[in-house]
């Protein structure tokens, strides 16, 4: 089962999968990769990062210290090597990757790339070549690239959206795609390698095929933009099916981090991305209607304050305690209860009585 | 550390914790309870379910034969009581949580109960006044009650936001509660002890001082109510710093779970529960303004897409396979970005080169 | 035809009116009177001021100044006596409402009363039973009362969705009411009488029902308050079928104008004032949804920026000039269609090209 | 003073205009000139349409019939001629235009002429030229074009908000324009000559200059499409600073009619067209913020009730009697707020004493 067909939710319910922890080596621990050394340890269920590797030692040192039961290992081929070792991520730079996934590969053992998977399109055929071989033997995939979106429930929403015919044959899909600021060193092929990369994925995940051309437009620069670059850019992208797609790429906004996407479709279109969850627009029974989902219920609404909630309540219970409302929290809610009850029958407002604390 | 005191967000980043994982029995495996289990099993880190008990034991066994390692333990009493258990939720029904907890706080094991504590306040003020005991003996605390909304990121923003004084002293506070429907044996009082409950716990969380009186008012009932039952219900909660708080309590508007708090202050006012994230309105330096906070980056923006990325990986990978975007994905982006940048170099239309499937 | 029952819009289209133009007195030109002199001679059709009255002479006279062919009535007295009069507008103090309203009926002309329309209720009643005795005889009223409320667009579509049976019955009727700020002399009985008077008029008007009992909470005040005042107040209407009205009422918030009315309904809600046009809450066919409607065509969503077109080319013209787009913008848009229509055909980039201006 | 330099608002409170109305003559009463006689008739204040002219003179005979005092002469030309007419509205089909506009001009009287301007630029040229010429004699423009979007509030807001340098330099506009449906013989270079046309002068006033390139992009065609026709198209504007404005034009949408705008500058982003007056991104002091402006009072935020109302009152004052809420609205209220104010005072509960009606 893909990601995208997961009807009712994001996240699997009971998976199928054996006892044992999953023993995970991450290569690279900078930003990407210490966060991700934090997910497995902290908030993923089934998983204990064993080993770490990065080229500044120090820096691999300091992470393994917060993981019990963590080791550095200096060279990210011994890691992958390693028979105590069950899967990767790779979190280095990007000209490692190719040589890093390729080992996974013949290790058989899956591996998680962050993007790019390689640095061009040659060696990363290289890689998808090796990894075919590996599943006509096997039946089994192993490379998997870090393109996050996919698994954010408001692309994966949409997805389901366009899949359930409900809006139509999509059309043109509007894409806007902003950071504050970046480093002094991004150049604008940069914009297009690491940033509207994702828009890359987005398209080819949303409409299910390929691009087969791009143009790119360079609007007037930004006072803001690093010395010598067109920043924003107009990319279009060409699909396949002759569907266009628009991406505004505009990387020194001084705002924030925005992320928008729109798709217009034959029978109404859908946009993401304005803290509106999926905004809907379409002909209704009543004209037309601009519509945004509600939850259903308190499970789906508080969804995530309960996976918080336990997850919380278990590392502190790890230490032999709690972290949440105590038990005066549930007597004050009887006592309010208590005195609500005799509110409701008598007609009367009255007084709640708790014991001193 | 109070949940609400964590300023960046809500999710520690590397807890504490001994290596071993916490053995929890959840007792009761209807809908929460059974929605514990899976948490607990798949979606929360350091946890592992050794025991499940429930009166209905098919139902006990059918929940336990989803995870490894999962015993049926009939008595409730036998499962708080063994070695081999660290640590106890409570999902049983309500007339039952007392003897649990105080079960529980006896063998010195932390607890999450359900709400209600218990099913009155004179029992709910027993256990708090067993655990005070165990606390001063121990300097723990054992008993957390399921009040999930304090763990809600919008709930919390909301603390934090009246914590910070931005927005003055906050002086009433109106609160939607709907429901679209509930069973017909849900009677007006189960609107005051079962739903409204939350917004007891909302007004102490957020105001931070106990409710002094309530009033109960009944507008015009709906037709769809329970027979013989008001609803919806306005119930006014008066603090004891005699700031107002009301709540439109109403279970059978046949539409959706609505949810809506808002805090009028002195220097403004915050509301949450329009899919719209805190909407804030405030006097700003051109006039008043009505604002919504836009993600900084793009790991905050996608810190819940990366978390289901990798906890659907490591659920794969424990498989031998992956579950996301493979390799293909990542050579067809690597080729689009080769043409892109082609693109942006000679500003000319590129087309993309696709080595055949 | 009564204001609501206008299903298409809020405007007539023409009315069958008289050719000659309606002469106005407008008693006291405070800034709600001198609003309604500019909006007379401005932006209305079909009426010209011919008098103004005010205890400040001055005032008067430069208010007159402004308006071709207005004199000055020192005694409102006069003013209506005038035959040279067809109708008055009373936006004098309170207390001089009763006797010219008396005065306007007794001479059988149409007069618009600021709110509110006397003092107490004993002196509104003896207008109400001058008028009906009026009526009686002729099948005319002739006091109209200034509540705004009822003409502004949201509060018309919303009372036309509680009339169309969509949102099934009302039951609960939520308003907010905000000032940034009030003068030193506002008391909380006139938060009562000046201010909440709108939302007494908003609850008659949306539910079609006298209020029964009215109950007012005074929670914690704001140190902004006036000295000794208490701000805000939570009021409660109890309508004579027993739905509920909450008003919160706040005039010291610092922040802005804030009107908000939500209606809770049998089968779904609606709520105005957050900018959004109607949010509706409902049950779809795809399960609960939140909607508001998008203008069916451009006549509709322009429809205020025609109107704004035409007066001020009618203001201009009769200047004998314009104001707004000129011969080159349609030169401009006309060279650019040009541009516009060879690059559709050809597929290509086309410079537009224009004459030297 | 042009349109966009009002700050404050969009309509002007009190012009400088001779006393007597103008007298209109409106030529071509299909469906716009019909609107604009209404306007002119019932909405607009200072002008009487005193002859409509239309090839169908059926329909120019009901159009007069509505409006006392309007004549219908048969020849457009000679109704420009007539010594009555002040003015001219042209809303006949666009081939009309140029010679209609010329004899205006040579006249002397100001036209409002609906675009296009004329059938192609040449012989705009030639109008602007004729107008430069008289322009040049007399310093007065006399030849409008209604482009009125320029008088929607929301982009003469935008355009103030560009002028003001509060989001910096603009570089990037982004447009959408979308219809429910069109005629049969709407072809794809009608969609740039009469819908995209729009867009042009959009970005002309927005940006201050001049459209140097077009291209056209023609995605996938929607099923829904004029059969041979491409719908939706992606139109590109080049602005001779280099900016870039992208226009999707789609209108086929079966949906509504939408236009959006969004202005991507170097300190910030405005869009207008979801319902949300402008929502504007930028840098605040606590980090990015997405805001909306709320109304500073209540005369701004009633400002069209008012207008409304008045409108209503005035048109029902011309048959003698009211359109609105009454004397007994009136005493309703006033009793309403006798008890209220008995209410705050006592802090009771207090019943609402009505007279019968």
């Amino acid at each position: 089962m893909t990601t995208t067909e997961t009807a009712a939710g994001v996240l699997p319910e009971m998976a199928d999968v054996p006892a044992r922890d999953l023993r995970v080596a991450v290569l690279g621990v900078g930003m990407m990769g210490a966060d991700h050394v934090a997910r497995l340890h902290s908030r993923v269920s089934g998983a204990e990062v064993v080993a770490v590797s990065d080229a500044f030692t120090e820096k691999a040192e300091q992470v393994a210290a917060e993981v019990p039961g963590c080791r550095v290992i200096a060279d990210p081929m011994a890691a992958i090597a390693d028979p105590e070792v069950d899967a990767v991520v790779i979190a280095t730079p990007g000209q490692f990757h190719e040589a890093q996934a390729l080992a996974c590969i013949e290790r058989g053992i899956p591996v998680l790339c962050e993007k790019p998977l390689t640095m061009d399109a040659d060696s990363s055929l290289a890689v998808v070549r090796a990894e075919d071989e590996f599943a006509a033997r096997t039946g089994r995939r192993l490379v998997q690239v870090g393109f996050m979106r996919r698994f954010d429930p408001e692309y994966a929403q949409l997805r389901l959206l366009i899949a359930s015919g409900d809006i139509g044959e999509p059309l043109v899909v509007h894409c806007v795609h902003r950071n504050a600021a970046v480093p002094p060193h991004f150049t604008s092929e940069m914009m297009i390698t690491d940033s509207v990369v994702h828009e890359v994925d987005v398209a080819r995940f949303l409409l299910d095929e390929e691009i087969a051309a791009v143009t790119v437009l360079r609007p007037k620069a930004t006072r803001h933009a690093v010395a010598g670059q067109s920043d924003p850019l107009l990319v279009l992208f060409e699909m396949t099916s002759g569907r266009i797609v628009d991406v505004e790429c505009f990387v020194s906004t001084g705002v924030a981090y925005e992320v928008r996407t729109e798709v217009v479709a034959e029978d109404g279109s859908a946009m993401i991305g304005l803290d509106l969850g999926i905004v809907r627009q379409g002909a209704g029974t009543r004209g037309a209607i601009r519509s945004t989902g509600i939850a259903p219920d308190f499970r789906e609404r508080f969804a995530r304050a309960y996976d918080i909630e336990v997850q919380r309540w278990v590392d502190a219970a790890r230490r032999g305690t709690i972290d949440g409302p105590g038990a005066w929290d549930g007597y004050a809610a009887s006592a309010v209860g208590t005195a609500g009850v005799e509110a409701l029958r008598s007609g009367r407002r009255t007084e709640v009585r708790l014991a001193p604390r």
